[in-house]
């Protein structure tokens, strides 16, 4: 069993437009965002092309090697949608005509257009739990630990409120930021004796430029508020000793 | 010898803060969109995180199985800047100050301002060579077909002019687009006719939602024009059978 505290997750990415620059992909952020608020930590994201063994090669990897996997890309009607069969292929489940998905898309065409291709939206593991869609009508799926969800990144939003119930969430994640008017260099030793001293806390410095004006961001991550607390103290110490100024807002 | 068309790269992405959600990743799309201009094909990115031990065995799977590697962030003066001491280690190379990039660095900076935070920067295995850095001073390197870039997008883009001359580029990846007033699973089944008589074509297909309206982008991408012709006039051909507009821009 898990310990609560090291839930963890990984993201694929499924789609050669986003390999090609084609694309800005912003599901990973999305879905990242999404998942630390549920106390589940992104280990790694993979982008990976239209290609049925390469799914099939990374999903099995992925859900044994994460306690969540999220698919996100080639779920829809055309040719280069091959999510659904391949994940059918990696849990070696019959690929058909999803009962309930069916059913739910039959409902919402008018008579008559629930054409072909809008029919093989309804093709996936034919045993699959569904993720509805409140946006447009094709569901997303599930099984066991994987989730597969839509590429359009509007769809993929409105789609995770479904399925936060079926996710059971780790300590929450807290973390807190501090802007600071200098380089990193300047701060690149005192920060580091920080980060030795307090190994629970995740220590993150991110330079920025903004407004003609240079600054880094310090960003402290860890379960333990005041493991956190302590962590901040010491390095407001040395900002103080260094003469260093905190900006409000990067 | 790998045939020139077949030209392919990984792309690996170090950072926390693209896992937490914290930073949108853009290194992705700038290198896929330069690396495509170079006829070379991204196979697969990964996003990991700052740990040691996932560089290194990333690295020295991506070096294996791919033309070219390229790594974005990590090689700041900060603690959390691991990848040149994992580079380092992935090739079995001495770690420690670089000649060429010291000596850069120390002209680069007024007396008295380069400081152990600074010389950091200069550590990378000796035997590197070095990425000049037109922006702010600090190189990136290279060593093999790995090539190691910082994470701040601006200095990232800025680095990639003086990389062109170490590749070796493939076959042009020629690309067309048509964009039509329609959906999906219009035109799923007969895309697909087309795709499955063309197998030398890339043909992606994605949908669309701009000024109220919703469309699909067809993108035909390969390395042979007058297939990507043929591909095109089967394309049109029944998109005037069907009645559907195509627009200009999506």
């Amino acid at each position: 069993m898990t310990n609560k505290k090291d839930i963890n997750a990984g993201i694929i990415i499924i789609g050669n437009e986003i390999l090609s620059g084609r694309t800005q992909d912003t599901n990973t952020g999305t879905l990242a965002t999404w998942l630390n608020l549920l106390g589940i930590k992104v280990e790694e994201v993979r982008v990976i092309p239209d290609k049925q063994n390469i799914i099939i090669d990374t999903v099995n990897n992925y859900r044994k090697k994460f306690n969540y996997v999220f698919t996100s890309g080639g779920i829809g009607p055309t040719h280069d949608d091959i999510t659904s069969e391949s994940i059918s292929k990696a849990f070696n489940m019959k690929y058909g005509a999803h009962k309930e998905a069916f059913e739910i898309l039959e409902k919402y065409y008018k008579p008559g257009e629930f054409n072909e291709g809008r029919q093989k939206m309804a093709w996936m593991p034919t045993e699959a739990n569904l993720i509805l869609n409140p946006t447009s009508g094709a569901p997303g799926f599930n099984v066991e630990n994987v989730f597969c969800l839509p590429g359009v990144p509007s769809i993929l939003k409105a789609m995770l409120g479904g399925i936060q119930n079926k996710i059971v969430g780790g300590d929450p994640i807290l973390s807190l930021t501090i802007n600071l008017r200098t380089v990193e260099s300047e701060i690149a030793k005192s920060l580091s004796e920080v980060q030795n001293k307090n190994a629970d806390v995740e220590i993150g410095s991110y330079p920025f430029f903004r407004g003609g004006k240079l600054g880094v961001s310090l960003v402290l991550r860890g379960t333990d508020q005041n493991k956190i607390d302590v962590c901040n103290s010491e390095i407001l110490k040395f900002v103080k000793e260094k003469e260093i100024q905190i900006v409000e807002d990067n």
